[in-house]
């Protein structure tokens, strides 16, 4: 195969530059898929930005991947020619440990960041293991779908593992490139949704995507006024806050499921857990298995990332705004 | 029915003092209860100093009850005279809300501490809402089973909630009169079972009791040889804790879960939580229906309190020991 064209950065916080690199023989586990589209996603800033201390330089960007196949390698028996695929977070994982065996392979030790060590979806290509390409039902628009292998995930997994169903009071918290895809799978779950956000404004757009109530987190009172009135709270925002507003707003037996990492440790009162039977919680993406549960619900539910597109070679313009915050809501870059 | 005598407290951190109260007409929906034995919980010590902030004096502490049904409201289907019965944190709810009808009631906001506004088990006689008067299992000893009312549920529960199972790998921090029952259940649930303590001492202790490895707190270096070891970490203690050390004890989608609240918040990493699903919660004794549950599983696998007796009289003594935490490992006053 050829070499693979694409945007790097080769130290923390640098540009986006024209980059190519061999990928070599086509490993036989292996697909290559020809790029479409690829969401920008808050971890790739955080990746570029070298945030979390594990961006190996130079590397290409970009973890929410559309596109279609067009190398299979001998070995796969689950991807064929010409299919149109996704790729999330994760690019490979070992296969035998016991999280991989149980089909939670995004628990896997020695799982495989698509864009850590290994080059992403700001390209023309992209290889991986085929267990982590997974087909995007037909009738999602790959440019709406590209954000739910990363984005969608995120919000998705915890919603179901925690049990969410018609009768749950849900809230989500940040309506960004994750919560207002929190607020549409709160929606497909049934749930009565209540989006929380900083800004205003954005009422109105949450209740378009499915949110029932808006709360305006600014407004301290708003928060206090909804004390004890959620089975399941989702926050998206990686910004610290009033933990203990939040665990006061659970119902009994409720979880606050953070997605969003904040810079100072949470604080809570080991008592307001105690009492009511709550729980603070984490999530963490999903597995392939999960990714394609989650696909197939968005295309049956008509869950999509709001998009704004750029094309390939505008990649530091997308990822500019995306560090401002200026997006509403997913970043895609098209080929 | 004639007079109650027990032993109350008058005033935060006062003394027992002799004390009698007119019980009035049996109601309805009540049974009154000689009691045998009563069990001394760390929460008594709590509500007789006041810490809490919720006792009302003058109060008669006690409420790991056993006893026998004396007294049967004329409304009462689920009780009879002579009946073995346990009554614990609990001795009524509204009955009517959605936690008391779904066997939920230690959820329900309404709910009544059997020795907050009401007169608990330091006592000769009791009352209660039937149906929190539970039967006991006739293989177990009064003197054994009294602590299970409060102190076993409390750590039963949250075991049983969170499907801890033979394949799990469950730590119980603290060995005292909650911990040496958790060890205990856990070993019911056929897990494998860590003990955790500040005390050399316990571990011969904790390991015939049923844990399988014991962890010396003390020893930092102990505690980060288990990193990554445990899907569920039950604590029993009540005092400030390197809470990021056991949540990175915790495997992934692992639970700490804590019965003890301590002074300070705690403080978690909200990545630490993200990066394998774990969560932290809070679980507070549980229903009639877990505690019949409890019993029934204690009989069958001779989970007993390890008990250190005291006449009722001596109520005074047993509390100045628990407060000093010179039980091994649980007080109970015989009438």
């Amino acid at each position: 195969m050829s070499e693979i064209h694409g945007f790097a950065v080769h130290a923390a916080g640098a540009h986006l530059l024209a980059y190519k690199y061999d990928p070599g023989e086509l490993e036989t586990h292996e697909v290559e898929i020809k790029i479409s589209h690829c969401g920008v996603c808050h971890s790739d800033v955080h990746l570029i930005d070298n945030d979390w201390g594990i961006s190996k330089y130079p590397f290409i960007p970009g973890h929410e991947i559309v596109g279609t196949v067009v190398g299979v390698g001998s070995g796969v028996k689950d991807r064929t020619m010409g299919e149109r695929v996704g790729v999330g977070w994760q690019a490979d994982s070992c296969g035998i440990c016991e999280w991989c065996r149980q089909g939670q392979e995004h628990l896997c030790a020695k799982s495989q960041p698509t864009c850590v060590g290994r080059n992403g979806g700001f390209a023309d290509r992209v290889r991986v293991n085929s267990r982590f390409a997974i087909p995007i039902p037909t009738s999602l628009e790959s440019e709406n779908a590209a954000p739910l292998m990363c984005g969608g995930i995120t919000v998705y997994a915890p919603l179901m593992n925690y049990g969410v169903r018609p009768s749950s009071r849900v809230g989500v918290i940040g309506i960004g490139g994750l919560g207002h895809l929190g607020v549409q799978f709160a929606k497909a779950f049934g749930a009565e949704v209540t989006a929380f956000s900083t800004s205003k404004d954005k009422e109105a757009e949450a209740k378009e995507l499915g949110a029932h109530e808006f709360v305006n987190t600014r407004d301290t009172g708003a928060l206090k006024k909804v004390a004890g009135s959620f089975d399941f709270l989702l926050s998206t925002v990686s910004a610290d806050q009033d933990w203990q507003a939040y665990v006061s707003a659970l119902r009994p037996k409720g979880t606050f499921c953070i997605v969003g990492a904040s810079p100072s440790p949470l604080q809570i009162q080991g008592a307001s857990l105690i009492h009511s039977q709550k729980a603070i919680a984490g999530s963490n993406t999903g597995s392939p298995h999960e990714l394609s549960e989650m696909l197939s619900v968005a295309a049956r539910h008509g869950v999509k990332a709001v998009t704004e597109k750029f094309a390939m070679a505008k990649a530091n313009d997308a990822v500019t705004k995306v560090k401002k915050n200026q997006i509403r809501y997913r970043a895609v870059l098209t080929n």
